[in-house]
C-alpha cells in the first residue's frame, strides 16, 4: 500500500492512499501506525502541497553503502560495518518542496538518491531475520549534501543537515521487497545515478539489525541506506545543483520524488 | 530559575522548581515554555525518578571546543569553525539513570563533561548578539562515548548514540551567564576533568549563531558545547567506565548530574 500525506485546501494535514489504479483515497490513521482508506476519493487539486510521509524522531543515514560509490569517493576499501551518521530532523523536506542553497554554503550542493526505511515499531537488538517485522515501509530520499562543508568538517552532520536538505516521498510503500529495486536520479531529465538496491553492501535487514544493536529505533525513525555511484561531485566535470534545477529520485515500486532548487 | 522533571508515585511526569533555599515546588507549564510554581511544596520522597529536563527534537553536539582537549585528542590545530555532530534522541538519559555498557561495544566507554544549551524558541540565522534571546537555559550533560567505535567509524554518531549515552540534568537553569562556569567531572570521587567554560574556543552565543545559520533550531533542541581535557581515554593509564562506577558532572550555578554504570 502506498501512503502519502498532504495539506488540503483548509490547511489541514491529511493522510491518503494511492491505489494501484492511481486513484487516491483519504485515509484514517497515522504513519507509522495502521492506516486504512475511508473510501472517499480525492483528486489532484485537493492537494495544496505534499508533506513528508513520516515525521521521524531521528534520521539515521548510512554512508558508503554501494561499492562503486565507495570508489568514486576516493576510498579503496568498502567499510566492514555500516558507517552511520545523522541528519537533523529540521532538514526534512517533501515531494515538490524547494531545496534551498544555504547562504553560508551555496556552492557545492549535491544530490544522493537513497532508499529510505521507515521503522514501524520500537526496535532494539533485532536479528536480521526478524528485521522485516519492524519495518513499516520504504520511501525515496534525496540526501542533499554541501560537499565543501562535508570535506571541511570531516564529520558529515552539518553538511547534510541544512534546512530543506532531506526531501522524502512522495509516499511510503508498505508492501515491498527492498532488494532488487531500480534506483535512479535524474537532473533536468538527464540520468545521473542508475543502480539497483541489489548492489548495496549492507542490505536493509542487516542495516536495521546493526543499528538496533547500537540504539533503540523509535517508531517512525527514517533510515537512509546510502547512495549509488554517479553523484555530482564525483563527475568530471562536476555537476552541482543550481537554482532552477529539477532533481528527481525514482525507485521502482515506490515512485518519483521531485524537487526544484532555489 | 532551576527547573527539573520527575516521575511521581502515581507514575505521572511532573515539572518542578528547585528554589534557592533548596526547597522544591510543583510547577505548571512545560519546558521549553513558560514554567511557574504552583506553590505546592514537594519532597525528596515524592520523586520516584528524575526525567531528562527536556525532550529535545534533536541533540546537536560540538567536538573539540576546548583547546587542551584538542591536544589530548592528538590534534595539532583547533578547528576554525565549530565541529558539529549529533547524538540520537534515543540515547537520552536522566540524573540518576544507569549508563549501560552496550553488548556490541562494552570495552572503551568514556565520559565527557559538557555544558548543555536548551533552545527556547525557533532560531534561524541568528546573530551572536541576539542568541541569548533564543536560549531557554543551561544544563549538565555527560557525552558518553564508545571510544573504539569512534575511532573505527571516523563518523562519531554511532559511538555517541548508544542507549543511555546522553545523561542530562539534574535541572535547567534559566538565569545564568554561561561564561565563567566551573565544569568538573568526578569518577568515584576522583576529579577527572576540571576546567572553566571561559576556556571554550567557541562560546555559547557563537555556537547558537553558527548552528542557526546551518539549520533551524527547533524549541527544546539540546546543544552540547564540547568537553574540557581529562577524559578517560586520553589519560595514562586510560580510565574507562566499569560496572559500578559513579560518574558525576558538576557545573557551577547548575548542579550535579550523577549516574552509575552497569
Amino acid at each position: 500500500m502506498k501512503i502519502f500525506r498532504y495539506i488540503d485546501k483548509q490547511g489541514e494535514s491529511q493522510t491518503a492512499i494511492l491505489k494501484p489504479d492511481n486513484t487516491m483515497e483519504l485515509a484514517s490513521g497515522c504513519v507509522p501506525g495502521p492506516v486504512t482508506s475511508t473510501g472517499k476519493e480525492i483528486f489532484a487539486d485537493d492537494i495544496v502541497s505534499y508533506l513528508p510521509p513520516v515525521d521521524p524522531p531521528n534520521i539515521i543515514a548510512l554512508g558508503l553503502n554501494y561499492s562503486e560509490h565507495v570508489k568514486e569517493f576516493d576510498r579503496t576499501n568498502s567499510p566492514d560495518t555500516p558507517v552511520i551518521f545523522m541528519k537533523s530532523t529540521s532538514s526534512l523536506n517533501c515531494h515538490g518542496g524547494k531545496i534551498v542553497r544555504p547562504g553560508v554554503a551555496p556552492a557545492f550542493i549535491d544530490f544522493e538518491a537513497e532508499l529510505g526505511i521507515v521503522i514501524g515499531k520500537k526496535a532494539s537488538n533485532i536479528d536480521p531475520e526478524a528485521a522485516h517485522k519492524y519495518i513499516y515501509g520504504y520511501t525515496c530520499v534525496n540526501d542533499i549534501t554541501a560537499r565543501d562543508c562535508q570535506k571541511h568538517d570531516v564529520q558529515w552532520v552539518r553538511a547534510k543537515s541544512f534546512d530543506t536538505f532531506c526531501p522524502v516521498g512522495p509516499c511510503i510503500e508498505t508492501d515491498l521487497n527492498p532488494v532488487g529495486l531500480e534506483i535512479r536520479s535524474t537532473l533536468n531529465g538527464y540520468v545521473m545515478q542508475e543502480s539497483n538496491t541489489t548492489d548495496m553492501i549492507f542490505k536493509p535487514d542487516e542495516i536495521v539489525s546493526f543499528i538496533s544493536r547500537c540504539m533503540t529505533l523509535l517508531p517512525g525513525t527514517l533510515i537512509l541506506t546510502g547512495t549509488p555511484p554517479g553523484v555530482g561531485f564525483a563527475r568530471d566535470p562536476k555537476v552541482l545543483l543550481q537554482p532552477g534545477d529539477c532533481i528527481r529520485i525514482e525507485i521502482s515500486g515506490i515512485g518519483t520524488l521531485e524537487n526544484f532548487v532555489v
